[in-house]
């Protein structure tokens, strides 16, 4: 079965955007080269990509562009080559190369391409696709960039999950900006 | 001048209690020996605790017992001899051998106890006293214990904290139940 694993920076207090929706922070003081090195490395293990809508448009306005193949070209031949889902109800198209645009429940979805043959998939950002997906037990690995800044207020990841599942912390690296990325698996 | 830290576990979405005051998580599978004796190792620094009422009433109805005494010697000596203060309005005396009952603001008196000799102070618990401290710029250090559930709501230490402050991570330990330990200072 095709394993779905979920990565996106949180702050001290756990959230992946203030109340205001902005996630600049997630950016500040983030170009450590060790750190770098890891982010491409990592995301080298990526093969299909989902989206909901808001991360979609915002990864959708970058890949693409020649600034962004300037800037990390590795990186973005990678994220225009890789396959891409966006869960979306308002959309129309999915301009994005090899985008499919999906409208039903996520849940539903994922857990029918999780059966099908395929690559491993990776949600990035979309905290409210990893929180119906998280509460569907349909995500198998959590990755997450703590990032040293207390928000004060914004949203989790995993709001209104239900159930306290606990998980299994296979690895925690820290970085000399402060951010310390975990991963862990489903622990049931 | 005295410096103030902070200690308590938090879910892997950054609460310290769930939705209804529920802590009981913190303790499940928490008995990793490594853990433990880190724990007690980490406790030894600590002078003067500091507590919200809540967190004052569980830990005076526990550590001056006789099972406290023999479940875990060396800590509950340390609890029972530390100068404590508690936070509250409400309380009319506090019986725990060595507490100073306040009922004043817990910003105004803990900016006068860091001006004043004495031992450094730790909060334990007490969420809603450590989110005015941090709110104040009081806290020196903020000290977590990374528990791998995911409650899905709750409550966190830095609600309502402005400002975005940053802090610069300074140690960052694994137990192998999944426990994360991290120790954080003031950036600013």
């Amino acid at each position: 079965m095709r394993t779905l694993r979920m990565f996106n920076s949180i702050s001290l207090d756990g959230y992946f955007t203030d109340a205001d929706g902005d996630y600049m922070w997630a950016h500040e003081g983030s170009t450590d080269p060790d750190l770098m090195e890891f982010i491409k490395g990592n995301a080298q293990g990526v093969n299909a990509l989902i989206f909901g809508r808001l991360t979609y448009e915002l990864m959708a306005a970058w890949w693409p562009t020649a600034e962004a193949a300037k800037a990390m070209p590795d990186v973005a031949r990678g994220m225009n080559a890789a396959p891409k889902y966006v869960f979306s109800r308002s959309l129309d198209s999915a301009e994005w190369s090899n985008t499919t645009l999906l409208s039903e429940d996520p849940a539903t979805a994922i857990a029918r391409l999780k059966q099908t043959p395929g690559p491993d998939m990776t949600v990035l950002g979309s905290g409210t696709i990893v929180s119906q997906l998280a509460e569907a037990r349909l995500i198998d690995e959590v990755q997450l960039l703590l990032c040293p800044v207390v928000l004060g207020s914004g949203k989790s990841h995993f709001a209104e999950v239900t159930g306290k599942p606990w998980w299994r912390l296979s690895r925690c690296l820290t970085f000399k900006n402060g951010r310390v990325f975990f991963a862990y698996h489903r622990a049931d």
